[in-house]
């Protein structure tokens, strides 16, 4: 999407490739929303590195970093021997898949890289290969985006004020993002609409980046702490809601999201206000039978005691907010069910949550 | 309630008077967590000052300091002119009321003490009649509180998990608080329970002030962010709900309070959680015909924008946590209807909401 920096105003990815320096670009997300910074790492190895330190962070987001990472791994390798060439090129993977273990995405775009690039016959025709398949790794999470963008905007009608929780932006994406893609493709089609950012507490991703997003393509909005929402709903305030989703089961239609989505759910559901999920058909889970199953990371308590921001001085610096005798609980993520969700905003269409099983075949279910 | 410093616990009200130094003894809650610090006011005009400057705050609180405020500025009256006497008083009495303008405690407090000076023939005797008047403002606020505890108690068994948002605790009023009543009687009588604390942004009066409140006391609890409550109530982990009130609606038994009380609210509703509401009578309105005629204060959006907290060389610093260019809304408070509330705790008993009104002589209103 669009970034002004000095007056001047071009438009981004998150992750590209520059293949005469051999270098991955990546937008210095810790650094948002004060400063705007494009990192460029040499090396496989500072590729991963970004991946693990949160330079890059977000499903589609890391999934084309690892995917670049590893084409810009296969194009450090000199000589002509394939055999060595393809060991290289498996130490590659390992370490970028090492970065952060527990994401799926890395590891669905580096098996694209490495289908793609068997097909070359020599170790240039690999290297291309495995470059080409990056980039359509990259390509397509944007023709996902735009899809759920396409497909989002019709329930977006000028004049409407819009909830949003956490950060399903672009930021997270290659580009356009997942519950903004409806909001981009609105305002593109010349739709006026407000949008109110959830603060979302303790990490604050809707202050810091959905407002950063939403700020930097000129779309109205405003940041409300996350118990203004309901107060709003109940004075008319607001009139859709759409959020993303880390995982969305698709045997029962149960939306795992940042903490506060089931919430906002319950809300919505009081106000009969329609309630969203935008998600990409890599977060459909279709194995697990109950959200009650879905682990819930407890993360550490220190964020929810504290917060990171800039102080008068210009630095960043967290504080400590809360009573230093205190502890605190700190669930990451909650699970809405079904019956709260008016509809899941996906690249094939719009789908009751309950018909995703219906549509698995055209939804990716592979098995 | 008790305090602990350097391993002395002793007990204290939020204010005192010192007769000997005519002085009026306040916790400085502007440093609480991090500090506990008594603030001695020499005269009636720095005693004014704390009000305004916010060292004192909650509604039972500041009607005390101004009670004490006005006996302590007709104790620095020298002479034995009863007329000057009453100019001066009257003197006093605009000072003080001027403290705090919107507030409605303070001026009570000081027709109480008002009234019963009155009934004094020379300037010593009214002089002792309106400190006596200010003490028994004061431990009439204390007694009301002790009311609220025994009948609340009653909703608090061992091992319950109970929420409560924002502080309605001692530190709002002379002693024992609202909403935190029930849990200090609870205790007492040997019951165990934990408590979750709603941080309570944008101005996290639960993780400061609440969280210490409880801390003090040595009462098992927990901070969470706003966003849990849902999460943790879906998963059984919380059983009953508490919270203050600044303004209840005796016609309808709606609920005006912090921002976000509404919210936990509509999810007790949906777990079938009972939801209490604990108030003293000073805060019934007996006029108002509908909650939504309430008017709700837009605060100054810098709150949501940004947190005060400690730096890690041990400063308070406000550290601004939001995107730079973005803009908030930033309600003060929200109003519960009343088929969301279980029952409202009063000092004369346990009601349903809608009971207020049928009980009006008993809750003390007045025409």
């Amino acid at each position: 999407m669009n970034v002004t920096v000095r007056g001047q105003t071009r438009h981004y990815r998150t992750v590209t490739f520059d293949r005469a320096r051999n270098t991955v670009l990546l937008i210095e997300q810790r650094l948002l929303p004060h400063e705007f910074k494009i990192v460029a790492t040499k090396t496989f190895r500072e590729t991963a590195r970004a991946i693990t330190d949160m330079i890059v962070r977000g499903a589609g987001a890391i999934g084309a970093t690892a995917a670049y990472g590893l084409a810009q791994g296969a194009f450090a390798f000199r000589g002509n021997d394939l055999e060595k060439f393809s060991a290289h090129v498996e130490t590659v993977y390992q370490f970028l898949k090492a970065a952060r273990p527990t994401a799926v995405d890395p590891v669905n775009a580096m098996n694209d890289v490495c289908a793609a690039l068997r097909a070359g016959q020599t170790v240039e025709e690999q290297q291309s290969l495995a470059l080409a398949a990056a980039e359509e790794f990259a390509n397509e999470d944007v023709r996902h985006c735009e899809k759920i963008g396409k497909h989002g905007a019709k329930l977006i009608h000028n004049g409407m004020k819009i909830l949003t929780h956490c950060n399903a932006g672009w930021l997270a994406f290659v580009d356009l993002g997942t519950a903004t893609a409806p909001m981009y493709a609105a305002q593109a089609q010349g739709r006026k609409f407000h949008v109110f950012c959830d603060e979302t507490r303790p990490r604050s991703q809707g202050a810091t980046l959905t407002a950063w997003e939403l700020a930097q393509q000129k779309i109205s909005h405003q940041i409300i702490a996350d118990n203004a929402a309901g107060h709003l709903m109940q004075r008319g305030e607001i009139d859709l809601v759409i959020v993303g989703s880390d995982r969305t089961l698709g045997r029962t239609g149960e939306v795992t999201n940042k903490i506060g989505t089931y919430t906002k759910a319950v809300l919505a559901a009081r106000h009969k206000i329609p309630f969203y999920v935008a998600i990409p058909l890599s977060t459909i889970d279709w194995n697990l039978k109950r959200g009650f199953d879905i682990p819930i990371e407890e993360r550490n308590g220190n964020e929810v005691l504290g917060a990171w921001g800039v102080n008068k001085r210009g630095q960043r610096e967290f504080v400590r907010i809360a009573n230093p005798m205190s502890g605190a609980r700190n669930p990451g993520f909650d699970v809405t069910p079904s019956d709260l969700i008016t509809g899941i905003i996906t690249p094939v269409g719009v789908f009751k949550p309950k018909e995703l099983w219906n549509r698995r075949r055209e939804l990716g279910f592979a098995s």
